[in-house]
Parts: C-alpha cells; sequence; structure tokens
C-alpha cells in the first residue's frame, strides 16, 4: 500500500517554532494544536458541540479502551467512531501500545505483540501490531498510530534497546497491514532520553517513510527539564515537511517549550481531568475552586476570557457547584480548561506568524509567575 | 401588603382538565405545565441553556439546600439565583417545609417553627414562616411557597388536624411577612387524603387569598390509586380562576391523571433522577440502558423525538455511556427525558384545546401498555 500523504504545510518558522497546516478526512487542521482526550469516544462531561466551542480542532480517542468497551467492531457495526459520538471533526487514536504497557494487568510481550488481561473484567485479549491497525480502522480514525512498546523512564540501556528495535519492527508490520485509504498512519519515535537511540530510531521509521511522526516516551517519569533538554534534538532528527506530535504532554509551560522546541501536535487529559477535579488553568496562574476564598466571589475565572463558563458563571456559583459535588461543576471547569488550551495554542500560531513566539512564551510565562 | 396577582387565564377547559396561562417576572407560563427539578441551583447535568431546550418554561428549586449551601444570602450578593444559575426564565421555590420533614436531623417543631440539624454538617438551623420567606425573596424566585407541615401519609387523624391548623397559621404568617412586590406566594393544603379536611384548609387559605394554591402531602406514601381518587374533589375545593400546583408528582400516568382531575402545574425530580439511572421514558414506556439488548443498537431511544439525544445518539452509544460510567450518558438521558415531560404537557394542551384530552390520555396509556 502506498504511504498516504496528510499534505502537511510548513506555513512559516519562528527559531525551531513551526506553524503549519494538514488535511485529514475530516478537514484541516491548524498547528501548533492541541487535541482534548475522548478516551471512551466522549470527552468527559461534555457534549461534542461544548467540545467544538472550546476551538477543539481533533480529539484524541483511545484503541486499549474502544476495543475492551464497546468493541471496534460494534462501532464499525454503528457507522465508525464519528458517527458513534457525533464528533464530525478529525480523530486521532493511539494504538493502545501505552495503555496495555501502563493499565493491562499481566501482560506478556513477545516479538509478536502483547497478550493481556483487561483492566476491566480480567478477560485475556491480544494486541499486535496487525490488530492496532484493524483495531483503529473499525474505529474509522483520521489518524493511526502504530503499534509500539514504551519502556518506562530509568529502565535498563538493553531493555530500551530491544523495546526501540521492536518498536521498528511493529512499525514496518503496521505500514503492512493498513487498508484504508483515507487513514494516516503516524510513526512513533522511542529511545527514552538516550539521543543516539532516538536518532537511529527516527532514521529508520523516516525510511519506512510515515505522513508524520510522534514523539512517545516521554511523560514517563523524567523530569520536566530531562524532557525538555532532549526535545529539540529529537524533533531536529525529524524531517521538517511532516508533522510532529508529542504525545501525553502537558501541563501549558510543558506545551509552549515543546512548540519552541519544533513540536506541532500535542494531547494530555489534564485539562479535563483537572478541571473534574476544580482546577481551573488562567493566564495567571491555577485557581482551585474548592478553595472558601472563592465563595461568594462575583467574577468568572477569568474577565478576559471567551469561554462559556467564564461568560456566563461566577467564581461562586463554580465553588457552590464543587462544594455540592453538582455535575455541572466538572462540565463548566472542563469547558474552560478546554478553551484555555486552545486559546494557547491559537496565541502561539498568532506569535509565530508574526516572528513573536518568544515574547509570547515570556508573557505567558509572566502571567503564571514562572521561570523559563 | 396587598396579594399579587398571577393574572391566571383559564383559555379552556375540557371535562376537569384546564389550559391556561399566568404570568410572572420573568414571563408567561403556559399550563398544564411540569417544572424541572434544580434542587442546589443546577438541573442535575445540564446547563441551562439544555433545560430550556427540552422545552421547559419554569424551574423550581429547594429553599432548604440553598439556604444550607451555599446560603441565600450569597445568592442574593451575586444577583439573585435567577443570575447565579444563569436561568432567565420563571423559577418556583419551595419553602423548605417538606425537606426539614423528610431529610433533616433531630429537628424540633413547635407553633413558632422548626429547629434542626442540617444534613450536611450536623449545624443547628431554623425554619419559621418568616425565615422561610425572606430565604426565598432572598433568592428572587418568581413563585415562592408558604412555609407548611407536610405530615407522613398514614399518621393519626389528631395529627393530620394539628398539621393543616399549624399550616394555616404560618400560610398567614408567611403573607404577612411578605416584602417582594413581584413574587408570587402560593399557600398549601394540607390534610392527606381526609376530604373534610383538605376542604377546610382551602377554605381557610381561599379567604386568605393567594395568588396560585398548591396541593402538598401527596406522593408522600398512599398508593397512586388513594391519591388519584382524592385528586379530583381537592381541586373542585380550589378557585377556578387561580393555577393549581400538585407538588412533587410525578409519572407520565400520574401527570395526566392529575390534569384530567384540573391540575395546572408539577414538579418530580424522577426525568433527570432516572436519567442518571440509565433509564428514558419514552411514548412506548421504559427503557433501561444498561439492558445487554440496546448493545450495537443502531436507532435512537425514540425516531420521533425531537430531543438532542434522539437527533444525535444511538441506544447503542447511550449503552456504552452507562457502562463506562461516563458522565455524558446522565446528561443526555436526563435532556431526554425532560423533553418527553415538556412534550407530554405540551400534547395535554394541545389536546385540551381540541377538546380531545380523554382521547389523548388514552392513547398515552396504549402506548406505555397501561390501564387507566
Amino acid at each position: 500500500m502506498p504511504v498516504r500523504d496528510a499534505r502537511f504545510e510548513l506555513i512559516c518558522r519562528d527559531g525551531r517554532a513551526r506553524r503549519g497546516s494538514f488535511w485529514t478526512a475530516h478537514g484541516q487542521v491548524q498547528t501548533p494544536v492541541f487535541m482534548p482526550v475522548g478516551t471512551c469516544g466522549t470527552v468527559k462531561g461534555l457534549t461534542p458541540e461544548m467540545v467544538a466551542n472550546t476551538g477543539a480542532q481533533i480529539l484524541l480517542a483511545n484503541t486499549y479502551h474502544l476495543a475492551i468497551r464497546p468493541g471496534d467492531e460494534w462501532i464499525a457495526s454503528l457507522g465508525g467512531l464519528h458517527k458513534f459520538m457525533n464528533w464530525n471533526r478529525p480523530i486521532l487514536t493511539d494504538s493502545g501500545g501505552f495503555q496495555v504497557f501502563s493499565l493491562a494487568e499481566k501482560r506478556k510481550i513477545n516479538d509478536q505483540g502483547v497478550v493481556f488481561r483487561s483492566h476491566i473484567d480480567g478477560a485475556l485479549l491480544e494486541l499486535n501490531p496487525k490488530r492496532a491497525v484493524s483495531i483503529q480502522e473499525n474505529l474509522g480514525s483520521d489518524i493511526a498510530m502504530c503499534f509500539d512498546e514504551c519502556p518506562p523512564f530509568g529502565c535498563s540501556q538493553d531493555h530500551l534497546k530491544k523495546a526501540v528495535h521492536r518498536t521498528l519492527d511493529w512499525a514496518s508490520q503496521c505500514l503492512q497491514a493498513q487498508t484504508h485509504p483515507s487513514q494516516l498512519l503516524f510513526g512513533i519515535v522511542q529511545g527514552g532520553t538516550d539521543l543516539s537511540l532516538r536518532e537511529f530510531c527516527t532514521q529508520n521509521l523516516v525510511q519506512m517513510g510515515f505522513p508524520g511522526y510522534a514523539l512517545g516516551g516521554f511523560s514517563v517519569g523524567e523530569t520536566p527539564e530531562q524532557m525538555a533538554q532532549a526535545l529539540a534534538p529529537c524533533a531536529d532528527f525529524l524531517p521538517p515537511d511532516k508533522p510532529r506530535y508529542l504525545m501525553g504532554v502537558g501541563r501549558p509551560v510543558d506545551l509552549l517549550r515543546s512548540v519552541a522546541a519544533g513540536i506541532d501536535m500535542f494531547d494530555c487529559v489534564m485539562p479535563t481531568r483537572n478541571g473534574r477535579n476544580a482546577m481551573a488553568f488562567t493566564r495567571k496562574g491555577d485557581l482551585r475552586l474548592r478553595n472558601a476564598l472563592h465563595r461568594g466571589h462575583a467574577d468568572p475565572l477569568d474577565p478576559l476570557c471567551e469561554c462559556y463558563c467564564c461568560k456566563s458563571y461566577s467564581r461562586g456559583y463554580l465553588h457552590h457547584l464543587f462544594q455540592t459535588s453538582e455535575m455541572l461543576g466538572p462540565t463548566l471547569v472542563s469547558i474552560h480548561n478546554l478553551h484555555y488550551f486552545a486559546d494557547l495554542m491559537r496565541g502561539a500560531r498568532t506569535a509565530i506568524e508574526g516572528g513573536g513566539y518568544d515574547a509570547y512564551f515570556n508573557e505567558c510565562l509572566v502571567g503564571w509567575g514562572l521561570e523559563r
């Protein structure tokens, strides 16, 4: 099968930071971009319209979770994931690799793939390159990810090397297994914080020729500084004419640092998970809405924010919703946080276009009270 | 203080069933009407826009819960309940009487009022006619309810009589305590299933002159048949030119029976509480969405339903949301159920206008597989 092209356009650069766009079967994506996470085919607590209104261009959904419940074949029989969850913009699905290594019980791994027990009911399941591609084709995502092995931070050099070789072998098998002409398959670079392994892995993947590349194995236990140091060289190894996706990252400051290193795409549960736990991200740092100082507070989370939550509700109301465990609290703060992450990336895009990314980054850091 | 007028208009009758409308400070309400319940200042899991889009004309909120958390004075300081919860249509608040008797711990009741411990933190609180009116004025609801004593079903005749006399005494105190010119205060009739006590209570309340009347003390343990038998005579005691509200009722069949008895207004947690528990009300009876028969089911809850849930999602998706405990499941089925209850009342209004209420009632019963 020919490798499909994402028609990535690198619009401009500002230092290493890149302003780009690419096409998928469900439309265009402007980069840098943050992808909200809809693990089980729903961004927790939000309708798809709410998610779209935060400015989200593309969602991430989880192969592992959806293959276990409700099953990818059920979703295929209902017309695919877009129709199932009522989301008409692009979807990226991970390959399930990360969850097999982080969530599954009693897994057995060999060069063929992984046999594991479901974290839900202990059912025996198998995941391998061919099956990972087949699941993602059943889901009908716009971007599929190769099945990879994601070793934990601090593992032995031998383990790291084996994982890289296995990841390369599986990437090649995934390419061969592809049958859907409109689905983009991204390769995943492993290698931990070992730059020579990262370079080796990247070169081999690029020879296979993917329409996009992801950096896996970051944000798995190393410090933010260790990640930041490795990112720019790892990004430099990648071809400039393809989108670059840093998996599972991260905090607002991590996003801006990574954009500065040349990354285009991100996903993270943080805006929604923290939102459900009463934590709001703002230009001026985090707010914890259970704190009594918000009781009776008439201001919104951020008076300059244009999101539905800030346009309609006071901190006093949000505090009340969390005090009374009302579902609307998690929903409203998730909306605000997703809007904030989308806005942060929109600001980055504009700044890169104007050659002012560095100033934008510094301005955000000052607002958060952080140093670079 | 003069008693305010709800400007109730009795548009037409069909048997005992009434088609009417009345005005509040936040607009007109068409009756018969069902009021969704927003106990703590939010209809659980729904934004106000979602609630409005189900066709809800007026919400109920709870004096007892809001006085405990966040406190009615905090709500007043934030501009009142409408602004606090971002709902611009009418709001009715109950008086807290029912919850004091059903939820509060260690309550002491005498002719002055009730001293009780909060069901949240055990704090010692007091509720009496004056305070109940003051709380509701702080909340700024369009319709306030008199503070009453709601005795349990099956209590002694002596208890029932005392509760009626106390309810009348408190109703008169509530009228005197009123200071807000635009808030309508409704009287509450008690008396259990004892028709002579109900008549006595009604006559005394009507002499005081309220702009609307509620039947309290129903759906508190008696059978639906006992309630149905008492309803028509109780409604007949009430003046025809004022709205009539049956508190805390009920199932769709109870609503239609009560409309047939001459009731105009209803409230109940059932559409939202059952919705959160995966139970959908439909024209063809109840659906339990956790049932495996909905797995992979491509149809909506009701193909003829115009609600957001039915327009956008399959039963298979809803089943999946409940299987994975996703918040969106309770939200979507609550939307459907509220839409169904609003639609049922819309159908009743149209049927009464056309003189076909009896046929409408029968048609609904056939759909549900029930007998009259």
